[in-house]
């Protein structure tokens, strides 16, 4: 639990950055290298590893390097427990939505919160 | 465009921390005051308040003022941003599928990249 909550403060980090989501769009069409994916944006190339850096350290990317050319590609899965947190706070509106319905059709005396 | 960018900037960046996030999940269930949210967190008031200006100044998050209770409601509109911007990485996800599944299935030449 501590670890998905500690994975959670990296993956919503990375992507608090335009430059980082970016790269995570355009890896979405597939691998790329690290020049393809710079060519364009208006960065260094030190600045932008510094980006590519940090997807990799939260697992949001996998890198590998063959000859000069290092290659990037997209983790899903690490991109997906965003997908379940938010499924799971959609889960908790819902039940809210029940009670309150179940409140005003007469079906429960009142809105029932539960123990926090 | 550039607001947008902005928006995400700064929603995924309020949800990179567990006691943001727990605050989001708990308003989840309804709207509470800032006594009843911090409860139970192992932080001072203080410091709790810090997490709750960050969320309302990202738009996560309003909160309104009566006597001496301030009471915080969730603004799903807000986290849904997060959601749109899921739903396009998927969409290319989906299409970079479709073309390799043409290539296979001899329905194309070769898989065609994109401008970039």
């Amino acid at each position: 639990m501590a670890q998905y909550s500690s994975q959670l403060d990296g993956v919503f980090g990375a992507l608090a950055d335009p430059t980082r989501r970016e790269v995570v769009r355009r890896l979405g069409r597939g691998p790329a290298s690290v020049g393809d994916l710079a060519a364009g944006l208006p960065l260094t190339l030190p600045t932008f590893m510094k980006h590519v850096h940090v997807l990799e350290s939260r697992g949001l990317i996998t890198t590998t390097k063959s000859g000069r050319v290092r290659t990037c590609a997209l983790n899903r899965d690490r991109l997906a427990l965003i997908d379940g947190w938010l499924a799971e706070q959609r889960r908790l509106w819902e039940e809210r939505t029940d009670r309150l319905e179940r409140f005003v059709t007469g079906g429960d005396h009142q809105p029932r919160e539960e123990p926090r």
